[in-house]
């Protein structure tokens, strides 16, 4: 499998998605087409400690490196720290030609890309993402944004990225947690269209993949590959696009209830992917849930918050969702590979679904 | 001359701007087809009180309007201001299909306009531009911004609107300066691109158009059609778009050297058309001065701000510039309708060149 991969937009912009282990030539070669003595870098506190080579080989590349460190967390996301960042952009003296360097995971893409695209209108954004679920989802797309006290991400733009180049070996100081975080987007894109994904992974320990670079490049790009392929319809989300979401609404439910923090992303996307296949099959599905649940300990089901009803859930997500509609919608599978929408105005098949869920995963944790 | 024209961007969506005297059927439709019950209402606080009619009207064809008025005057394009209509507009709950209407000025529709592309990462914006400058300049084109402590227009983004309806009617209420001061824009349409502008105008009072509206609706549709010409050839501001900038590279500096408000945009335009014209006529031009000039009185040159030299001048386009190269660049004309790109490096030349506009100006004053 080739390490690029070309997105095309709609409006015919398109840009290049490089992941590998030898990165400074893609590096090289986008410094060189940058048209700018400057160049700001916003890095995420852990990477620029743990990845300083990195960051100092980026910054060697322009006359005036800029750079400008996002303290590690949520928190980040916030108004004070994306006007910082633009307050400091200006104050370096930036012209439109001025690229800026996202380094670091999710809250640094976010967070930067949307700085980056307030800046002057918008400068050229090179997405670096240093973590798996980075890597394979946020760094791709052009979702910028920054959190409300009304709830996240309320605040940013639609804004691509002029490129994204994703060292893999910046996944090597990543922490077991955080890297086995990213595959709940790994599994999902998986069971939304690309089967082969789950079957790869079939009988494999996650964090053996630590070790196996290649096999971990391809389900990188795989990945990539779906995501892209979702974007490159639908821009600007919708409607297609809402298909990413398999799992997501009982996640972002299940994330709201515990607070962001105290339960990863990946797992709750995976308790999400429990559900939806129990709703999926509900429905109709003809689909092996022990795909997705073969991987049970390896996302730290141990310590999931099984504690939460399925009404409590379902209250959640309706208060997210009432300003929209009645109706909550759900992605679910006809088999693996084959999404659809369905609106649910029954909440009680949901909360039945979400106790089967977790009294599911309870079972697996004691099997 | 229709009163609506269609702008379709480069990637392929488009918007109606739709100039008249009777706006509602175009508001009963844009209502219509919103799918939301509720609607924002961005209101400058003068057109709040001079054309509560208006505001009145498209508030009932909402069942939840939400209504902010915003103060008076440039300095409302503050980082604190966007965020004020950013949180109000969280706070009322809205989706991402409540439709922000921006009624105002060019103060109002960038700043409105920035905070609908903020929020929810862009809800539907129509522009209501009140003032003849917002009609035929800043509300067409997908501009969007506030200000920086380093700069105009510092912080923003590029963001189409989903329709612009102006009522005349508002032009009504707007004093005899700011509807003057819209003639520097529709005169630099006429020099760049449309010289029957020009001599339409030929032998007639500015002010007079106040009674004439049909004329009045002529010119506007055509300044716009000149406008969106170019922004469906030049979304993003690449090349092209920079013809826009007719007599505005000298205005820039001069509105910067006098302070914003101290001369009226319209006034910096026209006097920086004279110091363009001059230019062009040195680079070996064949145009009539006096289609521009026989407007001086009408434009209020009488107090034109006549102290400040060439070099003063020069150096504040080079302070502005510098960030980007040592070349000052202008729109120059080869005739009217004619423009290109003149790159200077002779500074020598564009003192000159301002010294003989000041003298000129002050000729035309006491001629």
């Amino acid at each position: 499998m080739l390490d690029r991969q070309t997105i095309r937009l709609q409006n015919n912009e398109e840009y290049t998605v490089f992941v590998g282990e030898h990165t400074e030539p893609e590096f090289r070669k986008l410094a060189a087409s940058a048209e700018s003595r400057k160049a700001l870098f916003f890095v995420d506190e852990n990477v620029y400690r743990l990845q300083a080579d990195l960051v100092n080989f980026l910054k060697s590349l322009f006359n005036e490196p800029y750079e400008y460190i996002i303290p590690a967390g949520e928190p980040s996301k916030s108004l004070q720290q994306w006007y910082s960042l633009v307050d400091f952009a200006l104050n370096c003296g930036v012209t439109r030609n001025t690229p800026v360097f996202a380094i670091g995971g999710g809250v640094t893409g976010d967070l930067s890309g949307y700085a980056a695209s307030s800046i002057m209108r918008g400068l050229p954004l090179v997405h670096v993402p240093t973590t798996l679920l980075a890597t394979v989802d946020s760094a791709i797309g052009g979702k910028t944004g920054i959190n409300h006290t009304s709830g996240k991400n309320l605040i940013g733009s639609f804004y691509q990225p002029r490129a994204v180049v994703a060292p893999l070996r910046c996944l090597d100081t990543l922490p077991d947690e955080e890297f086995v975080c990213g595959f709940g987007e790994v599994l999902k894109y998986g069971a939304i269209a690309d089967p082969d994904i789950l079957n790869i992974l079939k009988g494999k320990d996650l964090l053996s993949l630590r070790e196996n670079t290649s096999l971990l490049g391809t389900l990188i790009q795989r990945s990539i590959k779906v995501k892209a392929d979702v974007v490159m319809k639908d821009t600007r989300e919708s409607s297609l696009r809402m298909i990413l979401n398999y799992g997501h609404t009982f996640a972002h439910a299940l994330e709201k209830i515990c607070g962001y923090g105290t339960i990863s992303h990946g797992q709750a996307v995976y308790m999400g992917m429990i559900a939806a296949g129990i709703l999926s099959t509900e429905l109709g599905a003809d689909i092996s849930a022990s795909l997705i649940e073969q991987h049970h300990r390896a996302m730290g089901m141990e310590q999931a918050p099984l504690h939460i009803s399925g009404r409590e859930l379902t209250a959640a997500m309706q208060s997210d969702k009432k300003k929209q509609s009645d109706t909550l919608r759900f992605v679910v599978l006809k088999k693996y590979g084959r999404p659809y929408i369905e609106s649910v105005k029954d909440t009680v098949m949901i909360e039945k679904t979400w106790d089967q869920a977790t009294a599911r995963i309870k079972e697996l944790n004691e099997s």
